[in-house]
């Protein structure tokens, strides 16, 4: 596993991790297979998204700004529930296909850290997977011996 | 990996792909394992959900019409900015057990492509992770030495 | 793969259920790799959130129950509607990287059931794959051959 030190510096903020994540993947020579990119924290998360037009993510942070404001309304005490709602709404966990060693990601899509609370220190978690293991089952080892 | 064609229809559609990435498990022969479908679009999405009555995804359908509508106001030129608000809030990747060869989905269960945006042709990657590999670990390679 | 049992008391409800996903991938001596855990019902879901303070929560249901109400505007028969949305919205699968026998969650994150619909029975699916399986890849067998 590798781990990804990410630092935010607003309350609300997308923050390009693609290639971050493709070096990682690169680091671990997976040919084939999953690539797996987790967030350790509850009020921030994970997503992908368009990485061409930079208004497509200030739109999709002015909606949440909007549908979830932060305020008194809530009983946490450290007045960040609507950062703990997003990142429950966004979620923490992502599956990106490796193929040929690179992250099989659309033309348009970046991969997003979202910090949805105040500005710090994040990480992100990177893990992958083979799926070249089928070259080595039970099967073609009887055929080998 | 498999690449699924998805056609959709309307400006906002759920389509059941759950027979197609069926299909595209068997393909593969993985017997267990993981099953990642990944939709490489940002302004559509996949979701697992009720396939019995055709009302549930309309009132969902309904719901983020009302919820998120398009409309003017967000800054992306496009327009479209409600479609990837909606992909992210419903998410690009979904993860399925694989037991005895078949995607262990609950009974009420089916796979949906979620169209946001306009008719258009569409892809899904389904990608499947075999467990099986542990049959020839280095334990068990050393065992058969 | 590994079923727990979860039983529902409420028609919101959050119920942390952690310690049994960590019970299930002891027992599978998973070392290195990843857990996927899945949902198979259609009118709940799963999410990762802080489970230090329990108004956290308490104010995601509060929130939820507010965005999106139960009630009849919705046309399936049912009327859990709200329910199926829900479930949309979390998510019904999640993936944790297990690294040294142990699930790698942050400090504070906790895995919850998520029940939108009446107090059932309910299941949750908990399948890990090995990332070990590297130790034998066809390079390997070749040079032990």
């Amino acid at each position: 596993m590798r781990i990804l030190r990410v630092l935010t510096n607003k309350k609300a903020e997308f923050i390009d991790i693609t290639a971050a994540v493709a070096g990682a993947v690169s680091e671990k020579a997976t040919t084939f297979g999953l690539c797996c990119i987790f967030c350790p924290h509850t009020t921030a998360a994970l997503t992908i998204n368009e990485n061409a037009d930079p208004s497509v993510t200030r739109d999709i942070l002015t909606y949440l700004e909007e549908a979830i404001p932060a305020g008194n309304s809530f009983s946490h005490q450290e007045g960040n529930s609507d950062a703990h709602i997003k990142s429950s709404l966004f979620g923490n966990s992502l599956t990106v296909v490796i193929e040929d060693g690179q992250l099989k990601l659309g033309t348009w899509q970046g991969i997003y850290f979202c910090e949805f609370d105040v500005p710090r220190k994040r990480q992100v978690y990177v893990k992958t997977i083979d799926s070249d293991s089928r070259a080595c089952s039970a099967e073609d080892l009887s055929r080998r011996g």
